[in-house]
Protein backbone atom coordinates (compact mmCIF):
# COMPACT_ATOMS: atom_id res chain seq x y z
CA UNK A 1 0.00 0.00 0.00
CA UNK A 2 1.41 3.83 -0.83
CA UNK A 3 2.74 5.44 1.95
CA UNK A 4 0.69 8.12 1.71
CA UNK A 5 -2.62 6.67 1.54
CA UNK A 6 -1.22 4.80 4.50
CA UNK A 7 -0.51 7.84 6.64
CA UNK A 8 -3.64 9.87 5.94
CA UNK A 9 -6.02 6.97 5.97
CA UNK A 10 -4.90 5.37 9.62
CA UNK A 11 -7.30 6.00 12.12
CA UNK A 12 -7.81 4.66 15.85
CA UNK A 13 -9.71 1.69 15.58
CA UNK A 14 -11.58 0.15 18.45
CA UNK A 15 -14.29 -2.42 16.59
CA UNK A 16 -12.81 -6.02 15.21
CA UNK A 17 -14.72 -8.59 13.69
CA UNK A 18 -13.07 -12.25 14.05
CA UNK A 19 -10.54 -13.17 11.55
CA UNK A 20 -7.15 -14.48 12.52
CA UNK A 21 -3.91 -12.38 12.10
CA UNK A 22 -1.48 -14.39 10.40
CA UNK A 23 1.64 -15.27 11.95
CA UNK A 24 3.57 -13.29 9.03
CA UNK A 25 1.47 -10.38 9.32
CA UNK A 26 2.54 -10.54 13.46
CA UNK A 27 6.21 -10.56 12.21
CA UNK A 28 5.75 -7.76 9.81
CA UNK A 29 3.89 -5.40 11.98
CA UNK A 30 7.32 -6.06 14.53
CA UNK A 31 9.91 -5.41 11.93
CA UNK A 32 8.46 -2.22 11.52
CA UNK A 33 8.37 -1.35 15.19
CA UNK A 34 12.29 -2.25 15.49
CA UNK A 35 13.07 -0.13 12.57
CA UNK A 36 11.85 2.98 14.64
CA UNK A 37 14.74 5.18 15.43
CA UNK A 38 15.96 5.53 18.73
CA UNK A 39 18.58 7.79 21.45
CA UNK A 40 21.79 6.84 20.25
CA UNK A 41 20.01 3.22 18.48
CA UNK A 42 19.95 2.38 22.00
CA UNK A 43 16.47 0.40 20.90
CA UNK A 44 15.03 0.20 24.24
CA UNK A 45 11.73 -1.70 23.62
CA UNK A 46 10.71 -5.14 24.36
CA UNK A 47 7.13 -6.67 22.71
CA UNK A 48 4.70 -8.54 24.65
CA UNK A 49 2.69 -10.23 21.88
CA UNK A 50 -0.65 -11.47 22.82
CA UNK A 51 -2.62 -13.70 20.75
CA UNK A 52 -4.33 -16.35 23.74
CA UNK A 53 -8.08 -15.69 23.74
CA UNK A 54 -7.93 -15.80 28.07
CA UNK A 55 -4.89 -13.27 28.12
CA UNK A 56 -6.50 -10.83 25.57
CA UNK A 57 -9.74 -10.78 28.19
CA UNK A 58 -7.55 -10.30 31.02
CA UNK A 59 -6.12 -7.26 29.75
CA UNK A 60 -9.28 -6.22 28.76
CA UNK A 61 -10.11 -6.17 32.91
CA UNK A 62 -6.72 -3.94 33.42
CA UNK A 63 -7.54 -0.61 31.74
CA UNK A 64 -10.79 0.74 31.50
CA UNK A 65 -10.06 1.99 27.65
CA UNK A 66 -9.09 -1.50 26.48
CA UNK A 67 -12.37 -3.08 26.69
CA UNK A 68 -12.10 -4.11 22.74
CA UNK A 69 -9.32 -6.59 23.59
CA UNK A 70 -12.40 -8.81 24.37
CA UNK A 71 -12.65 -8.58 20.26
CA UNK A 72 -9.25 -7.92 19.11
CA UNK A 73 -7.30 -11.58 18.00
CA UNK A 74 -4.25 -9.57 18.88
CA UNK A 75 -2.40 -6.90 21.57
CA UNK A 76 1.24 -6.07 21.49
CA UNK A 77 2.11 -4.20 24.09
CA UNK A 78 5.25 -2.25 23.77
CA UNK A 79 7.96 -2.21 27.02
CA UNK A 80 10.89 -0.59 27.85
CA UNK A 81 13.39 -2.15 29.51
CA UNK A 82 14.85 0.71 32.05
CA UNK A 83 18.38 -0.84 32.21
CA UNK A 84 19.54 0.74 29.01
CA UNK A 85 20.67 4.12 28.77
CA UNK A 86 19.14 7.53 27.54
CA UNK A 87 16.46 7.60 29.55
CA UNK A 88 15.69 11.25 28.70
CA UNK A 89 14.59 9.87 25.92
CA UNK A 90 12.94 6.34 26.20
CA UNK A 91 9.28 7.65 25.77
CA UNK A 92 10.49 9.65 22.27
CA UNK A 93 11.75 5.95 21.79
CA UNK A 94 8.92 4.22 22.30
CA UNK A 95 6.52 6.77 20.81
CA UNK A 96 8.23 6.14 17.19
CA UNK A 97 7.91 2.28 17.67
CA UNK A 98 4.32 2.80 18.70
CA UNK A 99 3.63 4.72 15.64
CA UNK A 100 5.56 2.54 13.04
CA UNK A 101 3.35 -0.74 14.52
CA UNK A 102 0.19 1.82 13.84
CA UNK A 103 1.12 2.69 10.03
CA UNK A 104 2.49 -0.87 9.44
CA UNK A 105 -0.82 -2.35 10.83
CA UNK A 106 -2.79 0.04 8.21
CA UNK A 107 -0.60 -1.28 5.57
CA UNK A 108 -1.52 -4.63 6.02
CA UNK A 109 -5.60 -3.61 5.83
CA UNK A 110 -5.78 -3.91 9.56
CA UNK A 111 -6.81 -1.35 12.28
CA UNK A 112 -5.01 -0.61 15.60
CA UNK A 113 -5.78 1.81 18.20
CA UNK A 114 -3.12 3.20 20.64
CA UNK A 115 -4.54 2.88 24.43
CA UNK A 116 -2.11 5.07 26.24
CA UNK A 117 -0.82 3.50 29.44
CA UNK A 118 2.48 5.22 30.79
CA UNK A 119 2.70 7.24 32.97
CA UNK A 120 -0.55 5.43 35.10
CA UNK A 121 1.39 4.04 37.85
CA UNK A 122 -1.92 2.49 38.45
CA UNK A 123 -2.19 0.57 34.76
CA UNK A 124 1.42 -0.26 34.26
CA UNK A 125 1.68 -2.09 37.89
CA UNK A 126 -1.35 -3.99 37.15
CA UNK A 127 0.40 -5.28 33.89
CA UNK A 128 3.30 -6.17 35.55
CA UNK A 129 1.78 -8.08 37.77
CA UNK A 130 -0.60 -10.11 34.94
CA UNK A 131 2.92 -10.89 33.02
CA UNK A 132 5.12 -10.93 36.45
CA UNK A 133 7.58 -8.34 34.33
CA UNK A 134 10.62 -8.12 35.83
CA UNK A 135 11.41 -4.84 37.91
CA UNK A 136 13.27 -2.74 35.56
CA UNK A 137 10.62 -3.68 32.42
CA UNK A 138 7.58 -1.04 32.03
CA UNK A 139 5.16 -1.63 29.90
CA UNK A 140 4.79 1.28 27.85
CA UNK A 141 0.73 1.24 25.89
CA UNK A 142 -1.48 -1.68 24.95
CA UNK A 143 -2.31 -1.78 20.95
CA UNK A 144 -5.15 -3.63 19.98
CA UNK A 145 -4.50 -5.31 16.61
CA UNK A 146 -7.01 -6.82 14.53
CA UNK A 147 -9.28 -6.96 10.80
CA UNK A 148 -12.16 -4.86 11.06
CA UNK A 149 -15.45 -3.77 9.03
CA UNK A 150 -15.04 0.31 9.96
CA UNK A 151 -13.83 1.86 7.01
CA UNK A 152 -10.28 3.53 7.42
CA UNK A 153 -11.00 7.06 5.54
CA UNK A 154 -8.72 10.31 5.58
CA UNK A 155 -9.69 12.94 7.69
CA UNK A 156 -8.57 16.30 7.10
CA UNK A 157 -6.39 17.04 10.14
CA UNK A 158 -4.26 20.07 8.15
CA UNK A 159 -4.73 23.42 9.97
CA UNK A 160 -2.66 26.20 8.38
CA UNK A 161 -2.72 28.10 11.65
CA UNK A 162 -0.15 25.32 13.42
CA UNK A 163 2.79 26.05 10.78
CA UNK A 164 4.85 29.17 11.42
CA UNK A 165 7.29 30.14 8.46
CA UNK A 166 11.05 31.20 9.84
CA UNK A 167 9.23 32.93 13.03
CA UNK A 168 7.12 32.26 15.15
CA UNK B 1 6.39 4.40 -2.75
CA UNK B 2 5.06 1.31 -1.16
CA UNK B 3 5.08 1.65 2.74
CA UNK B 4 7.06 -1.25 3.77
CA UNK B 5 9.81 0.26 1.59
CA UNK B 6 9.74 3.35 3.20
CA UNK B 7 9.45 2.10 6.82
CA UNK B 8 12.34 -0.26 6.70
CA UNK B 9 14.96 1.88 4.44
CA UNK B 10 13.91 4.77 6.68
CA UNK B 11 17.71 5.60 8.00
CA UNK B 12 18.95 8.89 10.18
CA UNK B 13 20.44 11.10 7.21
CA UNK B 14 23.24 14.04 8.65
CA UNK B 15 24.52 14.68 4.76
CA UNK B 16 22.26 16.95 2.06
CA UNK B 17 22.84 17.93 -0.97
CA UNK B 18 22.24 21.47 -2.11
CA UNK B 19 19.07 20.88 -4.10
CA UNK B 20 15.40 22.50 -2.37
CA UNK B 21 12.77 21.28 -1.16
CA UNK B 22 9.65 21.75 -3.12
CA UNK B 23 6.90 24.05 -1.27
CA UNK B 24 4.22 20.99 -2.13
CA UNK B 25 6.60 18.54 -0.21
CA UNK B 26 6.81 20.50 2.74
CA UNK B 27 3.33 20.65 2.49
CA UNK B 28 2.95 16.83 2.34
CA UNK B 29 4.74 16.22 5.52
CA UNK B 30 3.47 18.72 7.57
CA UNK B 31 0.00 17.05 6.78
CA UNK B 32 1.75 13.60 7.65
CA UNK B 33 2.49 15.10 11.24
CA UNK B 34 -0.49 16.20 11.54
CA UNK B 35 -2.23 12.95 10.55
CA UNK B 36 -0.67 11.45 13.70
CA UNK B 37 -2.68 10.37 16.68
CA UNK B 38 -2.76 12.16 19.91
CA UNK B 39 -4.34 11.53 23.02
CA UNK B 40 -8.01 12.54 22.68
CA UNK B 41 -7.17 13.79 19.47
CA UNK B 42 -6.09 17.36 21.03
CA UNK B 43 -3.69 17.24 18.32
CA UNK B 44 -1.32 19.93 20.50
CA UNK B 45 1.28 20.41 17.93
CA UNK B 46 2.67 23.69 16.29
CA UNK B 47 5.62 23.45 13.17
CA UNK B 48 8.49 25.73 13.16
CA UNK B 49 9.56 26.05 9.68
CA UNK B 50 12.53 26.91 8.27
CA UNK B 51 13.67 27.63 4.74
CA UNK B 52 16.04 30.95 5.32
CA UNK B 53 19.96 30.33 4.98
CA UNK B 54 20.60 32.81 8.08
CA UNK B 55 17.65 31.04 10.68
CA UNK B 56 19.02 27.99 9.47
CA UNK B 57 22.84 28.62 10.36
CA UNK B 58 21.51 29.81 13.83
CA UNK B 59 20.17 26.59 14.40
CA UNK B 60 22.88 24.77 13.91
CA UNK B 61 24.80 27.14 16.03
CA UNK B 62 22.26 26.08 19.29
CA UNK B 63 22.64 22.33 19.69
CA UNK B 64 26.01 20.58 19.06
CA UNK B 65 24.01 17.87 17.09
CA UNK B 66 22.59 20.30 14.58
CA UNK B 67 25.30 21.01 12.26
CA UNK B 68 24.31 19.64 9.01
CA UNK B 69 21.41 22.63 8.92
CA UNK B 70 24.47 24.27 7.86
CA UNK B 71 23.55 21.92 4.48
CA UNK B 72 20.10 21.35 4.61
CA UNK B 73 17.70 23.73 2.91
CA UNK B 74 14.61 22.80 4.99
CA UNK B 75 14.23 22.46 9.01
CA UNK B 76 10.99 21.47 10.83
CA UNK B 77 11.07 22.19 14.31
CA UNK B 78 7.83 20.75 16.22
CA UNK B 79 6.95 22.56 19.60
CA UNK B 80 4.13 21.47 22.23
CA UNK B 81 1.57 24.23 22.96
CA UNK B 82 1.31 23.45 27.03
CA UNK B 83 -1.65 25.40 27.31
CA UNK B 84 -3.44 22.22 25.76
CA UNK B 85 -4.70 19.58 27.90
CA UNK B 86 -3.39 15.42 29.02
CA UNK B 87 0.30 17.01 29.76
CA UNK B 88 0.59 13.55 30.64
CA UNK B 89 0.72 12.28 26.77
CA UNK B 90 2.27 15.41 25.19
CA UNK B 91 5.96 13.84 24.66
CA UNK B 92 4.00 10.75 22.75
CA UNK B 93 1.95 12.69 20.57
CA UNK B 94 4.84 14.94 19.78
CA UNK B 95 6.68 11.93 18.68
CA UNK B 96 4.13 10.49 16.82
CA UNK B 97 3.94 13.39 14.65
CA UNK B 98 7.82 13.58 14.23
CA UNK B 99 7.98 9.53 13.14
CA UNK B 100 5.13 10.50 10.42
CA UNK B 101 7.80 13.39 9.27
CA UNK B 102 11.08 11.17 8.98
CA UNK B 103 9.03 8.24 7.10
CA UNK B 104 7.24 10.83 4.73
CA UNK B 105 10.43 12.57 3.97
CA UNK B 106 11.65 9.27 3.23
CA UNK B 107 8.48 8.19 0.70
CA UNK B 108 9.16 11.61 -0.69
CA UNK B 109 13.14 10.21 -1.74
CA UNK B 110 14.54 13.09 1.11
CA UNK B 111 16.72 12.48 3.91
CA UNK B 112 15.72 13.37 7.59
CA UNK B 113 17.40 12.96 11.01
CA UNK B 114 15.60 13.59 14.65
CA UNK B 115 17.37 15.91 16.53
CA UNK B 116 17.14 15.66 20.26
CA UNK B 117 16.25 18.54 22.25
CA UNK B 118 13.50 18.41 25.19
CA UNK B 119 14.13 17.57 28.16
CA UNK B 120 17.24 19.56 27.47
CA UNK B 121 16.17 23.14 29.08
CA UNK B 122 19.18 24.87 27.79
CA UNK B 123 18.42 24.37 24.30
CA UNK B 124 15.27 24.41 24.98
CA UNK B 125 15.75 27.89 25.91
CA UNK B 126 18.20 29.18 23.03
CA UNK B 127 15.23 28.07 20.82
CA UNK B 128 12.60 29.85 22.71
CA UNK B 129 15.13 32.79 22.93
CA UNK B 130 16.14 32.42 18.76
CA UNK B 131 12.47 32.53 17.92
CA UNK B 132 11.00 34.83 20.72
CA UNK B 133 8.64 31.62 21.68
CA UNK B 134 5.53 32.80 23.77
CA UNK B 135 5.62 30.93 27.01
CA UNK B 136 3.48 28.24 26.85
CA UNK B 137 5.49 26.88 23.56
CA UNK B 138 8.05 24.29 23.85
CA UNK B 139 10.46 23.19 21.04
CA UNK B 140 10.70 19.39 21.07
CA UNK B 141 13.42 18.13 18.46
CA UNK B 142 14.95 19.83 15.21
CA UNK B 143 14.58 17.99 12.26
CA UNK B 144 16.63 18.40 9.27
CA UNK B 145 15.41 17.58 6.30
CA UNK B 146 17.15 17.74 2.14
CA UNK B 147 17.87 15.84 -0.63
CA UNK B 148 20.85 13.35 -0.07
CA UNK B 149 23.56 11.38 -1.89
CA UNK B 150 23.78 8.84 0.67
CA UNK B 151 22.09 5.59 0.16
CA UNK B 152 18.82 4.80 2.30
CA UNK B 153 18.98 0.97 2.07
CA UNK B 154 17.40 -1.18 5.08
CA UNK B 155 19.01 -2.45 7.83
CA UNK B 156 18.07 -5.49 9.85
CA UNK B 157 16.97 -3.98 13.66
CA UNK B 158 14.86 -7.37 13.94
CA UNK B 159 15.47 -8.86 16.97
CA UNK B 160 13.47 -12.61 18.02
CA UNK B 161 15.11 -12.01 22.09
CA UNK B 162 12.63 -8.80 22.34
CA UNK B 163 9.16 -10.68 21.42
CA UNK B 164 7.47 -12.35 23.97
CA UNK B 165 4.39 -14.32 23.30
CA UNK B 166 1.70 -14.34 25.69
CA UNK B 167 3.97 -14.11 28.84
CA UNK B 168 7.30 -12.76 29.86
Amino acid sequence: MDFLDVVFTRRSIRKFNSQKVSDENIETILKAAMSAPSAHNEQPWEFLVITERVVLDQISKIHPYAQMCLQSPLVIVPCIDLSNEYKDFWVQDMSAATQNILLCARALNLGAVWVGVYPNEHIINDIKRLFKLPEEIIPFNIIPIGYTDVPQKAVERYNLDKIHKNKW
